[in-house]
């Protein structure tokens, strides 16, 4: 990813008009914690004008385009080392979105040294932070479905 | 308006993901040709999250911000000058909304030279143009109504 000072300044400005920085909680069995810490940043546009979605694939050459059926575009960026990559690139000149972007550098570095359960735990709870920061409208503590899970499994003690 | 070139390219890149060019034709019979044109920049931004408008509005040192009903904050730039300054200065950094900002530049200007009815009505028809290339729902030939309203006033010939 070679991005010069000027591109890195536009794209952190669309994202800051026009992106998402989150992290998706998703349950699934066959995850070690039940549960698979997806980090994602996305920008969208509509179908009719999704030539800047390709330009900035080709720029930053990392990630998806794909088409909802509601005639939006989203272009995502979901594997682990380009996220971090971007963010990295990203983060001085981010100005709404900087916090979502630490956020997203923290979860990354902390999800890779997890050794514990409790750590799972403490990891999730510090992932419900990007409801708040997002102002999502629908705000959930995701952390309280994994300790419920976690104990469930005999992961944590009850 | 002294922007760097970094700042060029970060508002070029918000208004692209998340602003508006546009010109706004109003009737208004105080006018000599009974319409008002009104060439408009507008950033948008949700009322929680408005400290990136107050300082674009800041860095821009131009326009207005103006609060929604339905809880979006508008930063309106409406003054032709500023306008322009604006435009000229974001015009190597667009992508998206490039097309938008030559063809506002160019209503400015024709609008300071017009002389006749005929020119005011071809201009009309020349801010037809942005219903187009801003995908406007509510697509209006607002051109064909200043050609009965200068005809109805005797502007132009029947």
């Amino acid at each position: 990813m070679k991005l010069s000072q000027q591109q890195k300044a536009y794209i952190a400005g669309f994202l800051d008009g026009d992106g998402s920085i989150y992290v998706q909680l998703k349950p699934n069995t066959s995850y070690r914690y039940k549960f698979q810490i997806a980090p994602m940043i996305v920008f969208y546009q509509s179908q009719k004008e999704n030539s800047n979605l390709c330009w900035l694939q080709k720029t930053i050459n990392r990630g998806y385009l794909r088409k909802r059926n509601d005639g939006i575009v989203e272009y995502i960026i979901g594997d682990t080392n380009s996220i971090t990559e971007l963010a990295q690139n990203l983060l001085p000149y981010l100005r709404l979105k900087q916090k979502q972007a630490k956020l997203l550098l923290e979860v990354i570095k902390r999800k890779k040294n997890l050794k514990t359960a409790e750590e799972f735990l403490a990891l999730a709870r510090k992932i419900d932070e990007f409801q708040i920061i997002n102002y999502s409208k629908k705000r959930k503590q995701n952390s309280i479905m994994v300790e419920k899970i976690l104990k469930q499994k005999r992961l944590l003690a009850p």
